[in-house]
């Protein structure tokens, strides 16, 4: 139990009190634009502060409570995970790629400030992640810190995140089976949501191989979990309400669990995967509840 | 003395034998074009393998040599070095920023590609890199390795490699001074060159704090006459010789070392920091021969 009130506190209020502490590290790990360069630092602030649902920072804190972790190390995890977020949102927003204009209800960076420094803000962000993670310690053993960031990169590039941008960009306008489909969402968005819930719990003390390999199966459901609830909310959401364009995936002919599956049986899907995942975390006890709440969270979420 | 027979080798054979090692060290570092996603891989290796004068793995093996690293360690951070360098040339050349047809003798990785694929082939070359430097070690100790990814992330960030592109890019067409032109290729080419110096003297015995500081002023000095040096051949050179577009700075309306300071006096400029890089070697006698050579080379070389 490493936050002392953590007990006292309702999902709610812990959400919000990890959400407002993410924000507050963020704010301290971005270069002040007051810094040179001054305008691709105010466009790396732009990218990364005063928005998004800080997903990973939460599956990170949850996560870390099953461990123990010191919450500054979790900070520091959940900051290079919502900085290698926030750089894949930029380049996927710019025009070569998928060509969006609005992302967390603001203009997209490249609308706001212009292509090369959507570029630069997005390259200079992935480095700071790694920058950000051998700045201070985010576990007792620094070889166990250098395999941390080994999985950090692994989840990011082209086996992982990168890799399933470019699957998905492969797959427009294609028929894809509900097996390829899935292939790509566990690298494109999968990836990183099941690396935020592994490094969050190698932040405390370390867990047998058993239990490691039960949160990384866990990490790997909520990944796919919540990408079905987003394709879900693409279809049936407001532009407004997501603070994305939506129902973009369908223009853009792109292939989605509801495409290949209709709402109702994607709907079914996302609970069959809820249960397999509250399922597992069942033997962590108390330890587990965040994580349990959170993706409990996730299925119900409506933005 | 790593290299058992680096002695018997005039700096010819060196080099050809550091550029051939690199070359395979790559190749092997590299994801195979036949995993998925394919494509991606394939641009990577495109963007990565047969080409390049290898300059930064030169300089990391030629450091490494003033304190007795093992080549394999070296060849390490020679690739990641390397790939930060080859990803920084994919992003350059897209059309949002230089714009560029022409790379190493090749169409340029969005022209033969996709800016796309470009784009995510930047994106996961600086991952890979992040990842190689903790596949193994390239020290003896897990903490100093740590140290040294993170030299390497503050060189290749914001307030390194991609904060001097930003610079260069709010420059075009400005009239600048000596030394706001030196701030900006301190960052844009100097700090990764810079890098390979210090990283390469850090994979063996550990040195003083008074050799690191003059290493690293040596690492600075080669990094800014390689610029100008670039700049004398930008003016002189043709395309077929560069391998890229020549006179492109001058048709950019880029400030550069000749068009601040003409053609003759640029030649002294170079002179007068090779000399002072030599002066600061000769302390370190034999162990920095190769360093000495390479940077003899640097101001002489004609591609």
């Amino acid at each position: 139990m490493n936050n002392s009130n953590s007990g006292q506190m309702n999902f709610g209020q812990w959400m919000a009190d990890i959400q407002a502490r993410t924000e507050d590290a963020l704010d301290r790990a971005l270069p002040s634009a007051a810094i040179a360069p001054a305008r691709l630092h105010e466009a790396m602030r732009y990218a990364v502060l005063g928005g998004g649902k800080r997903v990973r920072p939460l599956l990170v804190h949850a996560a870390g409570q099953l461990t123990g972790a010191a919450p500054e190390r979790l900070d520091r995890v959940a900051c290079a995970l919502e900085m290698i977020h926030a750089y894949s949102l930029v380049h996927d927003d710019m025009p070569c790629m998928d060509d969006d204009v609005l992302r967390r209800g603001k203009p997209t960076v490249h609308v706001q400030f212009d292509e090369a420094t959507a570029l630069l803000v997005g390259d200079a962000l992935q480095t700071l992640a790694f920058q950000h993670v051998t700045d201070a310690p985010v576990c007792d053993a620094p070889a166990r810190q250098l395999g941390m960031i080994r999985q950090l990169a692994i989840a990011t590039g082209s086996r992982g995140m990168a890799g399933g941008q470019a699957i998905d960009l492969a797959s427009v306008g294609l028929q894809l089976s509900l097996a390829e489909l899935e292939f790509m969402h566990i690298h494109k968005t999968g990836a990183l949501i099941r690396a935020s819930v592994t490094l969050g719990a190698q932040c405390g003390q370390p867990l047998g191989d058993a239990e490691m390999e039960t949160l990384d199966h866990v990490g790997k459901v909520i990944g796919l979990l919540f990408q079905v609830v987003d394709d879900i909310l693409d279809t049936e959401a407001d532009t407004a309400t997501l603070g994305k364009t939506a129902g973009k995936d369908a223009a853009n002919d792109k292939p989605t669990y509801v495409s290949l599956l209709g709402v109702s049986r994607a709907r079914e899907l996302a609970e069959e995967m809820y249960q397999d995942a509250i399922a597992r975390l069942a033997p962590f006890g108390d330890a587990g509840q965040r994580l349990s709440e959170l993706t409990r969270f996730i299925i119900r979420r409506q933005f």
